[in-house]
């Protein structure tokens, strides 16, 4: 499946659907669970994780990153963290947990990402989106959420950003 | 560890390291292995990977992602999809894999991610990470890398980006 230039997961998956002659929306309406969240600007959605050595040790076999600020107490120590790291893009992953989570049949299109507090191992961090921006399209909601996670009881936040997706109508 | 108001990791490691009277170049000397590459612009790093039904289930757990797209055949079916999607986010993790593997003590600071193309469970990828720019600072190199990741043999983005991350001097 070729992509043209300038072409997003979900005009893709638009274009896919119409070959099969279905649409986006068919396919939200048929994920769709009962009591999923009809969406509307200032909702909130958020999800809580701690992250042990075990699931460290489980992303670095995911994804290859071979630091050893993920899995060597020394090297983390070596390195001026109190305790092994967690990788960004782990706890990054909770944005999306979030949105999926919460709307089945979320097309997820963008996100930006900014580190700013290092997570360690053992650290109760929260995931919380925010519906910042709601845009009725044809067959879907373009739904943009504000994305940030904390450590809790620290305001102070360890990954921000924007996440885009489309929701079913 | 709190943060101030637009405080990226990088500042925060640097000023925690300062609290030990340690640099974050110091730190990444310290872990800087022998062969690890010397950044300038123009430099290609890549990385390629296939994701199995046990990597997405394993994900699905470190993350808590309940879209069934990703664990059940039939939903992804019904969804318009000719097999199970992998999760944006564990494809977009090779990406500080990549630096991280490279570049030992690197430190990510922020990333932009734009999914354009489905991926599948069992479709061989190739993430790809190209150093376009490096500012020298007093301590580290300050480098944004574009990233993207591509299907083998096709051509399309299947997502797109960058990313910025804080290198050893």
């Amino acid at each position: 499946m070729a992509a043209s230039k300038g072409s997003t997961l979900a005009s893709i998956s638009a274009r896919w659907l119409a070959s099969q002659g279905r649409k986006l929306s068919t396919t939200a309406t048929g994920l769709k669970k009962e009591g999923a969240a009809v969406v509307q600007e200032g909702q909130k959605f958020e999800m809580e994780r701690r992250f042990t050595t075990e699931d460290v040790a489980s992303y670095v076999s995911l994804c290859g990153d071979t630091n050893p600020i993920h899995t060597c107490d020394s090297a983390a120590q070596s390195a001026g963290f109190q305790g092994r790291v967690v990788q960004g893009m782990l706890y990054a992953g909770l944005f999306p947990a979030v949105i999926g989570s919460n709307f089945d049949g979320a097309v997820y299109v963008s996100q930006t990402l900014n580190f700013r507090t290092p997570v360690l191992v053992g650290d109760d961090l929260c995931a919380e989106v925010e519906v910042i921006a709601v845009k009725k399209l044809r067959h879907h909601y373009r739904v943009t959420f504000a994305t940030h996670c904390f450590k809790k009881g620290d305001p102070a936040v360890v990954v921000g950003g924007e996440a885009v997706a489309l929701l079913p109508v």
